[in-house]
């Protein structure tokens, strides 16, 4: 049985950190894992700044707040929860995804956690494990399903090489220079195509 | 983090296989894991009924399709998925679960399948794995879960005991008597005063 694994950011929903940095007026913090493929390195570059220009957990909230998800992705998300499992894999955080994930229905979704201190300044932040999309995955088949998956980044190459069966959501030409041999679906017509092969 | 992991029958929803029981007038069909732990002899003993009163996939959806999820259980798995993630875990097939998945908002599950041949009879069933609740949590507390855990059954004890923190639900006077350890909750109320003490 296929249950589909699907990435949050790019794929249902606009990228929050290139949000913030539209609403705040920080140019820098624009990066994400598309133009940073380390993690811990795009992170502490992304916490720093926040710490410099003084901006809060809340602050950041209220921006997410006026984030819609992508146009279609509540249709496709509960298209894909009739036919079989969804869950969602990200690198966000549990206090950045709630609002988005309310609007879409509240689909499962395993992502991480941050730090936050008592002034309500983001210190840190707590993966739930390393490459945790790609953990994830192999969870999932070392349980006896088949997984499809889908992402738009360069963190999402473990996670669909890990998958049965996978795709690139309109990822940046970078990446589709660099992996030729993956997929690539730039709307939900065709992702939803590609998924009903196998569900 | 703690994710919650329910079984369904008996805490979501009503015992499938009672429904069909009452509404066939086949009292044998009443027997539940409550009754017959080994589920292999408990399936088996099924399929043989089916068989010989010759009921179909079909019948049997169309009683399932006549099931209602317990009243408050939209509710208590909506306060969940507001608080953290909830994957339902449960014996049961896809092919019976899905009318009441869809009254339940779909919300993830890992079940099972049957296997219909041509003439929409019910000829096997095909195990994700052997253990499957049990093996799920586990899976879930490897890539950095923890996992709360309820269930009402024989068939919920090891989901129940690989769990860091799990309770029954309703659970029956023979389970109430052999698991002394394991904490009780006859309601939603009280499972969702237990679920708060760590979501």
């Amino acid at each position: 049985m296929y249950i589909v694994c699907l990435d949050v950011e790019g794929v249902l929903v606009p990228e929050i950190w290139i949000n913030v940095a539209k609403k705040t007026n920080i140019q820098s913090l624009t990066k994400t894992t598309r133009d940073e493929p380390d993690y811990d390195k795009l992170m502490q570059y992304r916490l720093d700044i926040l710490k410099e220009n003084n901006i809060k957990l809340k602050d950041i909230q209220n921006v997410i707040e006026t984030m819609e998800p992508f146009e279609g992705a509540l249709d496709f998300i509960n298209w894909i929860k009739e036919r079989t499992e969804l869950i969602l894999l990200s690198d966000t955080f549990t206090q950045f995804a709630k609002p988005l994930m309310k609007k879409l229905g509240y689909p499962t979704l395993f992502c991480n956690e941050l730090i936050i201190d008592n002034d309500d300044n983001i210190t840190g932040y707590k993966l739930r494990q390393k490459d945790g999309k790609k953990h994830a995955v192999t969870a999932l088949k070392n349980i006896g399903f088949n997984v499809f998956s889908a992402g738009d980044s360069y963190n999402d190459v473990n996670m669909i090489k890990s998958s049965d069966a996978a795709a690139f959501f309109k990822p940046p030409q970078t990446i589709i220079d660099e992996y030729k041999d993956i997929a690539i679906t730039n709307n939900y017509e065709q992702l939803r195509d590609l998924i009903s092969k196998y569900v």
